[in-house]
């Protein structure tokens, strides 16, 4: 059998992309997350009628992105595992924030969801490509015969985690943990190295 | 709505490699194409069969392989869709042979096949990820939301096209060229670029 890997962003390879733009903008109120308003829809919402309400443009916030880096030993990681396997990341970040990190990445394969930006480059609205995409991506790369191996770090990568043959999670919140015992922990990237491994070869003998 | 470009590579981005390499070993028989051997199974067990008469195991094919480099262009207009889209590769090749040139492609994402080896080096079988590949891997897709734009040379390449949201072909046949006359033709990369192009755009707006 062939390998994919799919995995997530944020948290896992780069930093969450709001909160640092929150504090390198000033603006605190950009630093709320599923934590303070769980309604994603309603977050969203709030998050760009902040933007707008400072005058912010897709631009500045790109400008923003642009300084940071991707973790240290991410590249290295995200390396490694294009010579092993082919590479999907996952996320439910937008393209236009991903770009800047994706080159600093060499450029894997992304699926993830885009912002609608109007012709002065004013931040319209947001489109998710589809609900709870990274489950419905990891059924379709089994449709083509894949062993999926798959790791994230957080809520919205558990039914992913839970659909492919093997799940891990990655520095998740200790609540994460124990709501999800069965997906084996990785706390670095020296930890989660060996078990994407073990399943890569897992599903090279299947 | 977002868009996914699928490509094929032999033929589109790097010159055909069975061809290839029997040019580069001497091993005449090697040039047997399915324009010989119509049956693809029939002719890929003739193929081992030669290679292993010739006691050419997988490192002396994947030597010559490393001596070969993509078409003029491929590689700029490989990063042109990277820079527009997201790529996937899909090719009828074995992962084995693909590998050195998606190095010098800048390791896009691909999904192909494989080749069983023995711990000796030596082609054991090869096995094929799942019949109709391209075509399944472009539904697949489109489940995901993704406007699809493909391309390719030939009749391997033409479930892929007749699936996807456009689909054009890229020096092809002049006989494929007959039987599938609802395909856009193009015979270089910059008759390419405008039509994927257009067809981002179209997905874009989608």
């Amino acid at each position: 059998m062939m390998n994919i890997i799919c995995s997530d962003l944020e948290g896992v390879f780069i930093p969450e992309i709001w909160i640092n733009v929150a504090e390198k903008t000033g603006i605190e109120e950009l630093k709320l997350t599923t934590r303070d308003i769980p309604d994603y829809n309603v977050l969203m919402k709030k998050r760009l009628g902040i933007v707008d309400a400072h005058g912010l443009k897709l631009a500045d916030i790109t400008d923003v992105i642009e300084t940071m880096d991707p973790m240290d030993g991410a590249l290295e990681f995200v390396t490694w595992m294009r010579e092993n396997a082919q590479l999907i990341i996952l996320s439910d970040t937008f393209e236009q924030f991903a770009g800047p990190f994706m080159r600093k990445l060499g450029m894997p394969t992304l699926f993830c969801h885009q912002l609608k930006i109007d012709e002065g480059g004013r931040i319209q609205d947001y489109c998710l490509r589809q609900q709870d995409q990274k489950r419905k991506a990891t059924i379709a790369l089994k449709s083509l015969n894949y062993h999926v191996t798959a790791f994230g770090d957080s809520y919205n990568d558990v039914t992913m985690l839970k659909e492919a043959d093997q799940g891990f999670l990655f520095c998740p919140p200790a609540k994460v943990i124990e709501e999800f015992p069965q997906f084996p922990v990785a706390t670095s990237y020296d930890e989660l190295k060996p078990l994407v491994q073990a399943s890569l070869d897992t599903g090279a003998l299947r």
